[in-house]
């Protein structure tokens, strides 16, 4: 005999990789979407706000022959067009850029802040949508304008919370490194055909991330063993072979020493980057800018102590032409096995000078950064700075459903005095379901008004945050002789309730 | 012999059906959101963030079994997995509600906003993505929810800015329509089976759209003419037969009567709804939660010049189950072609107790609303009530690039002095420009200091408001005779700002 069923039930979850924010999770990343906001309004940069989705072809990261070209977007055809949500805001900019560019003013710079959608594997902390918060500003050639970027995202930093001495911004130029890269390697990305360049830039990039996986471990493999992962490779403990990126010994040294040359100020880290490029004239076009970026931030008082010139800042991605910069936060969280760890990056950008010229065939100067809001907000949560114990509504206890117009009347009155308030509208037979629907909201007050206490014309206040540790058991009675509770009359609601909130400030 | 061809460039174009929105576009609608979170949030709903990505099945408008469920959605395969856009913020709001049930307070009171996508045909002031801002009450089966939620919205719109008389909520009874469908049809929709009265209200909803349509036209033909619309059909003026809904003329009548039986108030329309149901027992339920909402409401103020009971109001979605709500803006706008018309509904919402059930299998209760903000923002436009005209920065301009951090220096203290500022980042060559410029960003003040005033340590400041008709053409020399500039000591560059500033308000 079969078993009855009924209709399948859909799954109550969230796709994999997407999740829920809730009360202060959204309220908390609101109030810093908005303080970032206003220091980029006040440097001049106006709002944009382009949609989720665009055309594959604008996005511009992928092939346009494949069959499915979903490589690290979410995309799907339409009518015959590939859509695909937006992966980050520069892309969209630059299309912006280039479809209005008869319109916008020259230089155009904007602010965007949303969600971003990225199709990869989700992890711990990683999720497929996250929020961006970036500030462009496109057709200004002048380093000014990279200097400009790196200042304000300095103050933004500051104006969500993170203190001067527990961020620090790093700057580099990728013309520096293709300077070193000319010298250790030989190769020249400065040839007339940019395909080639690419393709050849790439191969070394390539080289150069397996080159900086194995500076990482500098602090576990020391001096000696950099070089031989740089090189032939290594043993380690085990006696496996760890194979080396294939670099000659002077090769390596080279690299080490670039990558070392951060010194005690920007003066001396310029002046050992300049024996690092040796003769190439990208790198030292490249080291030039560095000090221009450097003394122009100096003489508006953005020194060394918040922004440094510092040759390990790479960036991942492969359109930056110029200045990059990235901003790390210097101070030590606990990783969730207790370790003592550095926080890292929150924010990067740099200069492209490439990305509107895809549409237009035109060069177009560009800079910006991108603020990486969810993980400063991380930071601010491990630090303790971020409150997120936002403050529930004072709720108005339902003791008897005939005066509904009652209650509804107190809530009334405290929400046209301004204060936060409700109604409980649950089912209020069981008034201590009342007192835990309080408590789980986090309320500060909780109103009761009884028969009694209508026909004597007084409510009674209880303070919620005094009583709050023998709320979940009480019944009334107990509650009404606690001293957090006052009686107060009906039209001294407002005051009283006031009065209470002022005391926890 | 072939042409060279360089390689083919990308369009630069939204989607179709997608748009972009610039600077006071953007920030006039933050404004608004702010403002209606800041009621929301006083009644004690808390903030909900969902991602936009939902899978298709919690989502729940689609057969599992199609090939590509894409109708009326943006939707797509990913790991065997169908995903969509959410199209609205109460279809993820009831998956939150199953997910977490036993997390969550009860009842959940949220609020949410953000961008829905619609994959329907984009028209003029149609877009496919547009912002909803909802609140709703899950777990609260008392019509003090829906009598709640009036009264927000109705705060809500005072909040943005339509004044009172300008606007008035709506409020019907599903329970009432059901209730008259079932004298005028002879249709119970309150069997045992669901699917079964849902198959039947349909049929019945679709004629009485067929009802709405021709009443709809009462103004051009009058009652004669819809009676006839309404039963056997009649000839228009060109002599061509239009088909007939197929009531007869006493079915025709009572939907008239039901229509038509809002009265002067309150009392007199639910009296004629009385009349309406006859002996339907869900109607006169409905009837008596339409008293019991119209007297809470009354008892706090919310009388008949903002909130009143209206037969008219049937809301489109399916899933209502009570109480629905409707908010109309009542002043006239003129249209495109310059004709006087009614602005019409900008919010509507109601109570759906069978949402959540679709996960959980138990029933439920829940009541919200949906704020169609881009409409009441297209509404503050119509009516001149919206400060589109943000303000530009100051601009520093450029007269002699080796000076850059003069410049930046100037920029910085006003930034420090929080009014908003900015150095001209484009090539300084052409000073015209540089004017063109400020002129374009809508900029208050340009500063000028060439060689001259540097080696005097002053600056000329300009007063572009003043000024800007005659900007286009200016030289520098021209400008500085004009009275509308002043020439400060460079220490004294904030205060005249100020002042300038401060003048214009």
């Amino acid at each position: 005999m079969a078993k009855t069923k009924g209709p399948r039930r859909p799954k109550a979850e969230t796709p994999k990789g997407f999740r829920d924010y809730f009360g202060s999770e959204v309220t908390a990343r609101k109030a810093m979407l908005d303080k970032i906001a206003g220091v980029y309004h006040r440097y001049g940069f106006d709002a944009l706000e382009t949609s989720a989705v665009e055309t594959v072809e604008a996005l511009g990261k992928f092939l346009p022959d494949v069959d499915r070209p979903n490589e690290g977007v979410f995309a799907w055809e339409e009518d015959s067009d590939w859509l695909a949500l937006r992966y980050d805001l520069t892309a969209p900019l630059a299309r912006v850029a280039a479809q209005y560019r008869n319109d916008l003013p020259t230089p155009y710079r904007r602010y965007a802040m949303g969600p971003v959608w990225r199709n990869e594997k989700p992890g711990p902390g990683r999720f497929r949508q996250f929020y961006q918060c970036d500030a462009d500003t496109v057709g200004a050639a002048s380093v000014a304008a990279d200097a400009e970027i790196c200042a304000m995202l300095s103050d933004a930093l500051e104006a969500v919370g993170i203190e001067r001495g527990d961020y620090v911004i790093r700057v580099n130029n990728r013309k520096v490194l293709n300077g070193v890269l000319v010298k250790v390697f030989g190769f020249d990305p400065s040839s007339n055909n940019i395909d080639d360049d690419i393709a050849a830039l790439r191969t070394t990039l390539e080289k150069r991330d397996a080159i900086l996986r194995t500076i990482d471990k500098f602090d576990k493999v020391g001096a000696r063993g950099v070089l031989e992962l740089l090189t032939i490779g290594r043993k380690d403990q085990s006696g496996a072979l760890i194979d080396g990126v294939g670099l000659t010994d002077s090769q390596a040294q080279a690299v080490i020493d670039f990558l070392t040359c951060r010194g005690a100020n920007n003066a001396i880290t310029i002046k050992r980057l300049t024996e690092s490029v040796g003769e190439s004239g990208i790198g030292a076009e490249g080291i030039a800018e560095l000090e221009d970026i450097a003394s122009l931030l100096e003489a508006q008082g953005y020194g060394p102590d918040r922004i440094i010139i510092d040759p390990t800042v790479v960036r991942g991605l492969g359109y930056y032409t110029g200045p990059v910069f990235e901003a790390e936060l210097t101070f030590e969280i606990l990783d969730e096995k207790g370790r003592p760890r550095q926080f890292g990056s929150v924010a990067g950008g740099g200069r492209y000078d490439d990305l509107v010229k895809r549409f237009t065939g035109q060069s177009v100067p560009a800079t910006g950064v991108s603020i990486g809001v969810d993980r400063l907000l991380a930071a601010l949560a491990a630090k303790g700075r971020l409150d997120t114990t936002a403050q529930g509504p004072v709720v108005v206890t339902v003791m008897d459903r005939d005066r509904m117009a009652d209650y509804m009347g107190m809530v009334n009155d405290l929400r046209a005095a301004g204060i936060r308030a409700e109604m409980y509208l649950g089912n209020p037979k069981n008034f201590g379901n009342q007192l835990k629907y309080a408590d789980k909201r986090g309320s500060p007050i909780a109103i009761i008004q009884g028969g009694d206490e209508a026909a004597k014309g007084v409510v009674q206040i209880k303070d919620l945050i005094l009583g709050a540790k023998i709320a979940q058991q009480a019944t009334v009675e107990e509650w009404k002789s606690q001293p957090a509770q006052v009686e107060v009359g009906r039209d001294d609601l407002v005051r009283a309730v006031r009065d209470i909130l002022d005391r926890h400030g």
